[in-house]
């Protein structure tokens, strides 16, 4: 979940010179239009790894924005006045009125982080805490306020490099406190933690965004340009509306079904993807390649013997551009097993059955019996991905899918279900070398539709939707495995490979 | 919660042979227009108490209706095919398309509730048991679906006599069973485990409705009402609306703010309310009241130091029709109390600030420190009561209140406050009574309004939604006190005995 924001994304000071002044302006133009329409409030979160920016991130707002009509509140123990109290009274009582924003630090998610990081809860009661978040951001959104969640993220040696640099600083070593340093030495608890809130939390109407937080100049723009788009967001779809009939009606949130575009601001700010970063020149050498497919095929073999006798079921999905090489991996993977026991399940255009029913039914029935392969090739990622670029889905269709396919994955994953999901990843040159191949070689050539060529224009919005796709659903129990595909035989064996690893890991488990 | 579906209502055998077939007529005109639009499925959920009839309904709707566009789905124990996927799998293959209409019984809620119900799973477990449902019934009503719950009902002793009476006909004591019998005597921890069910999971797209079970035509009227009622309010929605640009829109249930009127032949179905069931003749002597007036006073004083010296706060709430004597009793209640350690809190219109939040926002802000005693004139509860009566709230808005107030109390009760809730009834002659009193007297003139006369040409639709309240936020921990308020002395009696008792019980639970 948080290798998208682990990417050393940076932005120059020149840029940041450029950018600022514009950004700034606009964010003050955005706070006006809000304050004039006056319909909604607009909550901001701030949580994330220590040292990853937040105080900094929200003095800069309060820095940039016009603090008139801005409130910010960071919470620390609680008060006489407020232990006297239930709770939340602290939050609802600071609660911004219509037409303001409210930035708030260690809030409503900061017990709960660290009491389950420090294990006084357990994950039911986790979870029955953030139960009582979902309500009151349901709550509040139903009422029309707009939230947004940043998550500031360091990885674990970011993290280090951060606070010893804070420390070396004379004028700002007084912030690195001791429990700094506690929190950093149990960073893998505090990620998995992080991981189950932020999975349980991001819905269509309160979404986290995770932001890489070691470069200031990044997260300071990308928050900005993310607050700036989505109130202009808001209030443009407000304006499309008939004026309301009472004060207190309520603003729903993209109902009109509108596109979003993707957002062209935040993707120019990135200067790598989770996919960019990958090491495109990984290869194998032929002979290698065939002594490997053997010796893995032979494993998946024996593996999936086994695992039918334990009913130890398996789901692939397969995902990844035109020509990325689904097909060519399945097969191998398929070459291994006996048909009987698998299938490969190709999905393109919902039937009129299936369009019918919610987008997730024509999955779940495709669910097969105990110790069975289901291959998708392509898969309920389509929403997200195709459904989202090419404007299938609403803007608010798309962003719930996120929780309700980890919602998904999760029954999958506690029936004891191995969920991997493989993006086959090939750069734009290589694809284009694939088409062109296949317009050359006549047996091939019904594989290359227009709507191949049509998707190519968009590669930059759909490398940027499966960018954010991975940040919203690779899970520790499912998660994405990214495959350098510009290499068959390289792509071939790291799918085979860390398929027989999962089986094997799995089927050892079940031994305990 | 129960106690509104517990009042013995009955529908005569002339009557329904009247409603029924017009009724009928309207069901099958209602699931012909659902086919033609074809725009959203309806699923009907029945659960509750052995005996009250929730088969018979579903028997009685495949009856009525057009059984091919109907699909009727009942669970016992998974199958193989079952058990070998996740458990939601038997339910997802089952949704009904769009255009048609799924009755399901024993769903869902069977095993969480009998899970509970016989101790298996702790209430923490039930908790992330309904949060799967809650994401199931989400992610389904974001996608368009209509649901609606029926809660069927029986008092303990209705259904000893429903079983009984079963038994006797030689032809149906097939159908009861020593399961039956064995639900019947842990009667009171089923209601428990099915309040807890019920307040979590009545949703504003997903209510409840809990219908008394013990008279079949009655409860077959109004199961066929609220199915015709529901389906046809978000047809008349969608033929507002603009036709939708994809196949997979999202259906936004009453965003539109429309008004719900009162149903009225729901209301007329019913023979009595849980208001019109109190004994209103009841009533107090003079000498009588001096004396208990006294007594509990001096007792309310001594309790309520006891209680702020253990920290212990207390919050009352009066509701009621105008002129019910609101103002009279919580007088006689602060004239026991010294005025440091309590507020009387009169709600009135919201003031800009308070209209600028949430609703909630500015009860909560109310909130005394610990140990202090706060009453509301008017509370909360106005949302689902004059908000919803004079339109001033949407169908959505006072839908999902019951929720947000549900879940607010709890916030309360959790923190160890004491909260009562009293309505204070009394008749509508004695209305008119005392209306024309205030007019005689100078000094309270200024009492009556316009709006009062206004508000009383109301009288049943106000009637009815109380009845609603009592059912939805009637809960153990923050029970609805339903005062007989004809006879001022003996209603002020009551609220009195009732508030010191709740004291008392607090502190006692304290020492412990």
């Amino acid at each position: 979940m948080f290798r998208t924001a682990e990417l050393g994304q940076k932005i120059s000071k020149s840029e940041y010179a450029e950018r600022e002044p514009v950004l700034r302006q606009e964010l003050l133009d955005v706070q006006r239009r809000l304050r004039e329409v006056s319909r909604f409030p607009v909550l901001i979160l701030f949580a994330g790894v220590d040292g990853a920016g937040k105080g900094d991130t929200v003095n800069l707002l309060n820095e940039w924005m016009d603090t008139r009509w801005l409130m910010t509140r960071a919470y620390d123990m609680p008060s006489d006045e407020e232990r006297e109290r239930p709770e939340y009274w602290r939050y609802w009582r600071d609660l911004p009125p219509r037409g303001r924003i409210g930035l708030f630090l260690s809030s409503w998610y900061s017990r709960p982080l660290l009491d389950r990081v420090y294990e006084k809860i357990d994950e039911a009661t986790l979870d029955a805490r953030l139960d009582r978040i979902l309500s009151l951001e349901k709550a509040l959104a139903d009422d029309g306020a707009l939230i947004l969640k940043f998550w500031m993220h360091l990885s674990r040696d970011a993290q280090k490099r951060r606070l010893k640099k804070l420390e070396k600083d004379p004028l700002k070593s007084w912030r690195v406190t001791q429990q700094d340093w506690e929190h950093w030495r149990i960073y893998d608890h505090f990620e998995a933690a992080a991981e189950r809130i932020i999975m349980r939390t991001s819905t269509g109407t309160a979404p986290w965004s995770i932001v890489e937080g070691e470069d200031q100049h990044y997260r300071s723009l990308t928050v900005g340009t993310i607050i700036r788009d989505e109130i202009t967001k808001r209030l443009d779809a407000l304006s499309l509306e008939p004026a309301p009939m009472q004060g207190s009606e309520p603003v729903a949130p993209d109902a009109d079904g509108e596109t979003a575009p993707v957002e062209s601001d935040l993707v120019s700010l990135k200067s790598a993807t989770v996919l960019s970063m990958l090491d495109m020149s990984l290869h194998l050498g032929k002979s290698e390649y065939k002594k490997k497919l053997k010796q893995y095929q032979a494993e998946l073999n024996l593996l999936h013997r086994k695992a039918l006798a334990e009913k130890l079921s398996a789901i692939l999905v397969f995902e990844g551009p035109d020509a990325g090489g689904k097909g060519g991996a399945i097969r191998r993977i398929t070459a291994a097993l006996d048909a009987r026991h698998y299938q490969v399940i190709q999905i393109a255009a919902p039937t009129d059955e299936e369009s019918a029913h919610h987008y997730l039914w024509r999955f779940w029935r495709h669910l097969s019996r105990a110790g069975r392969i289901t291959i998708f090739d392509r898969s309920w990622y389509g929403r997200v991905l195709v459904e989202r670029v090419e404007g299938f889905a609403s803007d608010d269709e798309w962003r719930r899918a996120y929780a309700e396919i980890n919602d998904f994955e999760e029954q999958l994953t506690d029936h004891g279900i191995v969920l991997l999901k493989y993006w086959m990843h090939i750069t734009k040159d290589e694809q284009l070398e694939r088409f062109k191949a296949r317009e050359q070689v006549p047996h091939k050539r019904w594989k290359l539709t227009d709507e191949d060529w049509r998707n190519r224009e968009k590669w930059e919005a759909y490398e940027y939707a499966a960018h954010d796709m991975v940040e919203h659903t690779s899970t520790h129990a499912a998660p994405w495995v990214l495959v350098e595909a510009n290499n068959k035989p390289y792509a071939r064996i790291k799918v085979l490979k860390t398929f027989c690893n999962s089986l094997e890991q799995a089927l050892e488990a079940r031994k305990k």
